[in-house]
């Protein structure tokens, strides 16, 4: 069994046979049972046997009954797996001032992590070369050819159109209309694929997390600005531009403050952690950082109480104009205020309960939202960068 | 060629094979090429064609090399479509005042079309009888039996949970909380499809309109109330309990007017045609109907051209959110704000770049929004009801 088989069966992802459908399902869900794999492809049992039995000849696919669930990262013993040794997958977070990097096989299992710390505003060029240096470094550290890399994910912040291009609204100004694959492709010599953080974040949650198996639903991220994604069909709605999911970008109020964006009265403005933040940096007298206004909301600090849930009581306005667009049936909440749990979570869900169209008290408990702390509010858009590749996500060359 | 045979290929959503694939394919889009098929369904044209011979050879399907293009509603020539004789499909449109209905058999020719007035606010009881009534005369007169009905497809003016629940929100009052299967399902005896009209009409246009072979858009509705739809990856989003796409709803000012859906300055109190008219019937000195306020303004009286520009200003705030969220390709305008062309798109269109995140100028022509007029603005709603039963969407029994 070579790479090269394996990359051709993922790479066809129009191919309608047997292998091709289950080589995709495994790459997606990591170590799944037959009947998961009947569930997702719709096809016959015995249609699955055949193909497992040919896969598992090829050496694509091994059995998983006690998949390695390095670093807590993975699913419960399940049947079939891609075939470790088949293919590694690399991913890259691209953040404000740093680089985080990592690489899984392709049976979903993490090999390492890494941070390359770089100054703020860094410019493209200098991320490339400190992204190919550090890779290639790790990957001979940890015993992975590179030639076995079967992709590498750049996880960005900010939209990502369709043919590569960083739009407008980056956290990141210096990389305002780079071509990502144009930067990255003739460095790391492997297929790229890239989108924004959010949409990493939802992919994430949907290969490890909080979202397994969901066809449906919205990830919500609240940290320094405001973002998310939208995933239905079980897929993650892009857009045309690279752009859905710009929950921070609604105009809440016209003649508002202006924003990052351009526009003005983004709910980003007031419904991100930065507006707490300052308050409670100027009543403790010195700057404070999101980890530590969170700690503190968290431990009872009343003053960050109360900051915090009046973040929420806006985000909340925000996300009920989203329920009232697409009425999602899970809404995950991403991003580091999430790691205050309940004391974001009580004043989020009331607001949102008070400015969305359908009412919980009304509907009957299926047709009800759930509103949930994602699994990886932190660091999901690392674990996302990877799962680019497993999922075939935002192909760029 | 029995109508049971086709509806158990239809009614097998799930199955895998060559056949079953053909016949969804025909029945959600009419007549089309083998090519056609072969993109939608990405089978290889070899099983294609051992698939259309077989279909043939048990009358289920035809040539339809001059397909009927009955009353304008149809796709130019193309090669197969369903045998007319093998299914008819029924829809109503349950609207403020009255019953619309229709008919068109399987390979999309629409058969008959009537209305059926009935008082304000009326009765659900009083609209199945009279629905029944006039279905089975209707088909008495046009020659179709009643056995060869294989759905009746019902389009709401309100939320339709998939339970067939209407939720709050509707526009007709006295239907709140009915279950729509279990109102009609005794009644006609045949398998009822139901959503809301705002879905409807999108299924309209991905049928016959200006969404035909286009996998993600937007519908905005603007008349009398404000509402949509949303398309992604070919299916509509019809949300956890069927109110995705109520735009009309997303809070705009949470200090504004009471709405009728019980929350506070909503989209629809500012952008649906009501305030326009309000204002013009005033100086017309005498109540002025949607349509004729509508022709005044498409023929160039200022003041109802200024109204109707106001409308399309505030509308497309909401829409720029939409926007931010969605990014959508396509947005088509529906309702009958929408017979005015031009007088509604040119502010519309200004305000929806003055207040979404991605703007024009700064995209290449492929990753713009194109925001068009809908082929139905009018009555695109009846239209989809038939197509929930050619689509199979939101079946209730």
């Amino acid at each position: 069994m070579s790479r090269d088989e394996l990359q051709s069966l993922l790479d066809d992802v129009n191919a309608d046979h047997a292998e091709a459908r289950v080589v995709r399902v495994l790459s997606e869900r990591g170590a799944v049972s037959a009947n998961e794999i009947a569930r997702a492809t719709g096809l016959a049992r015995s249609t699955i046997s055949q193909a497992l039995a040919e896969l598992r000849g090829a050496d694509v696919i091994v059995e998983a009954a006690s998949a390695d669930l390095a670093r807590g990262v993975g699913r419960p013993a399940a049947s079939f797996a891609l075939n470790p040794r088949a293919g590694t997958c690399l991913g890259l977070h691209l953040s404000l001032d740093e680089i985080k990097l990592i690489a899984a096989d392709v049976s979903h299992s993490v090999i390492f992590e890494k941070n390359v710390a770089l100054g703020r505003d860094y410019a493209p060029a200098e991320a490339v070369e400190a992204a190919r240096v550090a890779l290639r470094e790790s990957c001979r550290e940890a015993g992975v050819a590179w030639s076995s890399v079967i992709g590498v994910g750049l996880s960005f912040s900010g939209p990502v159109a369709p043919d590569g291009r960083v739009q407008r609204a980056s956290i990141i100004p210096t990389w305002a209309g780079v071509n990502l694959g144009e930067a990255f492709g003739p460095a790391l010599e492997r297929p790229i694929f890239a989108d924004n953080e959010s949409n990493c974040s939802a992919i994430a949650e949907m290969t490890w997390g909080a979202a397994i198996g969901v066809e449906d639903f919205v990830l919500f991220k609240i940290d320094i600005g405001v973002g998310g994604a939208i995933v239905a069909n079980g897929r993650v709605l892009t857009g045309i531009a690279g752009a859905g999911g710009e929950f921070g970008h609604m105009t809440l109020d016209p003649q508002g403050e202006l924003c990052r964006c351009g526009n003005r009265g983004c709910l980003e403005l007031t419904a991100s952690l930065n507006p707490a933040i300052s308050v409670a940096s100027r009543l403790a007298g010195r700057p404070l950082g999101v980890d530590e206004f969170i700690e503190r909301a968290a431990a009872g600090d009343v003053g960050c109480r109360r900051l915090l849930a009046d973040t929420a009581e806006r985000a909340g306005r925000g996300l009920g104009m989203i329920g009232a667009i697409l009425n999602p049936g899970l809404i995950l909440i991403g991003g580091r205020a999430a790691l205050a749990g309940e004391a974001l979570l009580r004043p989020l869900i009331a607001s949102y309960e008070r400015h969305t169209l359908i009412k919980r008290e009304e509907t009957p408990p299926a047709q009800r939202v759930r509103i949930e702390i994602a699994k990886y509010p932190r660091n999901h858009a690392l674990l996302g960068a990877v799962a680019l590749v497993l999922r075939r996500h935002g192909r760029l060359s």
